[in-house]
């Protein structure tokens, strides 16, 4: 049956995860490969191209089946599909959608986006924001990152910089230089890192007593989890953190007032109570909103990349028809 | 010949201005009546439409000339075109596009939308932000408005707060209550009226001598003048009041990344000596950003409305094609 299937791809600095997907939006097959850094990534593509022919088309799927391919990419991606550099692949200067389609011979349509971006169209799909077709998704990990989905399509932006929240400025006193270059982004006070960094400069800061200076090397999840006990340090950190971030969020409000908003990434396994902690500075600072939208948790944990990029083949190829 | 022309009808408070547009963005013709108050605002589309008949289809066009009508409404609009309260105009829980198209009996296609919004679309056409088809325009009056566009279309929000960049939360040492309920919005400090608190609050401050203290009743021009002319306090209340600005922007870049900011409204007569003020801020804020986006000046003045009305018109129509 034509046009029945999607695949996606999730290019990742250690793996490249794959999905094929029915067009409703089930799960049919998922596999991995490792990602190839050989050659300065020159071999990602050749294999994903491989990788697919082998699950897909070689058992049973012709090219008449499959709607398209959508790929995830971690990096930048210009408007024509164009990434000019993507570190943790080692890529340079190169149209990946364009490479894949050739590698596979043409006749199968494919199209790439940015990896945090892609992973918000999943989340909407399939996720979190499941039955919305304006969410943000925000990924609270090691980084913080975000996709700005409007009308069912990402908000990729005239330089990549769509959904870019975690350097959205924030702090103003902050004084630390971000992996950006700017000073007083989101992710330095709202990511795992940021949050420990936080926990650190508050139990320097203040004498008393602090379950969490038991820890050796504290990590996020120590500090979430003796915020939770109440231990009161850990309160205040996880308090100054997730202010800012409901901040930002209310901010996003007056910008694209999307219906849900989607956190994922680490932190997020918190669930519930950090939820809370960042939606009453959010309601706080939407006094225009009589109902609020719902700040929710990811659903899609690791796979939320090839949902979404299975998501984009459906809704370009739409676009494209 | 059918489809050629468009209409854009652009509802003030006092005025509503209606202009008759070639698709092509040539104004054709453009004349106003004065805003009905009676009744809860009953008969402004009354007039809107017998206005409309006697300047178009009384002058020898057809309905089939009409590609469409865009009406500009001075409130928020929810995604199906409700109007839930309109306080200048007197209105509550309305549909005006339908409405605007069963006064002229069918056979026109009717389009709403929020009026600062549809001003973005305006200046996007014609205006400052001709040949993008991504960019902010944010006006800069007694308050402040905005209007964000995303591939050519406005992004309205699912509570018509898209766009509504003066509320943002910018300041949080502000301790004065905005008229939306909150503290701290971009409208109290870079709208006229914040540039003239500001200019007072920090005449109050310092001791030394300012030209702005020979004015009775300071303006946010008479601000903008000493500051041209050098005067120290007219210069930090200018430096401050667009910092915010400009880190407004720097915040909307990680979000929606357009290809350039357009700024209008009374306070943007200031001209370039005050978009270079806003982009000095921008510039600092967008360190990812290699070639920055321009802020530059709107063009279209108070004609922005009926532009983007008869905008809407085309663009919206042809989605529905």
């Amino acid at each position: 049956m034509a046009n029945t299937y999607c695949v996606g791809v999730d290019i990742g600095g250690t793996t490249v995860k794959i999905g094929l997907f029915h067009v409703s939006g089930r799960l049919e097959d998922k596999w991995e490969i490792p990602t190839d850094h050989a050659d300065g990534g020159l071999h990602i593509l050749e294999e994903v191209a491989q990788s697919i022919q082998e699950h897909v088309f070689q058992k049973g799927l012709s090219k008449e089946d499959i709607l398209g391919i959508g790929v995830g990419v971690p990096g930048p991606v210009q408007p024509d599909g164009h990434v000019e550099v993507c570190v943790n692949l080692g890529w340079m200067d190169i149209y990946p959608a364009k490479i894949l389609s050739q590698l596979l011979g043409g006749g199968v349509e494919c199209y790439v986006g940015n990896d945090a971006n892609v992973a918000a169209l999943g989340e909407m799909w399939q996720g979190g924001g499941k039955g919305h077709d304006n969410i943000i998704f925000v990924t609270l990990g090691t980084g913080v990152g975000g996709g700005i989905i409007v009308n069912g399509r990402i908000v990729a932006g005239s330089h990549g910089l769509g959904g870019e929240i975690g350097h959205i400025h924030i702090r103003e006193e902050e004084k630390e230089i971000c992996n950006c270059g700017g000073t007083g982004c989101l992710e330095q006070v709202a990511s795992a890192t940021g949050i420990v960094r936080e926990a650190r400069r508050i139990l320097e800061k203040y004498p008393q007593a602090s379950s969490m200076r038991a820890f050796k090397t504290l990590t996020c999840k120590d500090v979430c989890d003796c915020a939770k006990q109440g231990d009161e340090l850990a309160v205040l950190t996880m308090e100054t953190c997730m202010r800012y971030l409901g901040w930002a969020l209310s901010i996003l409000t007056h910008v694209c007032d999307p219906q849900v908003f989607v956190l994922g990434g680490g932190v997020s396994a918190a669930g519930e109570w950090l939820t809370k902690l960042v939606q009453k500075t959010y309601d706080r600072l939407t006094p225009l909103l009589h109902e609020k939208p719902q700040v929710t948790l990811a659903m899609l944990g690791n796979d939320a990349g090839i949902y979404g990029a299975a998501r984009l083949a459906l809704s370009e190829s739409k676009m494209s028809v």
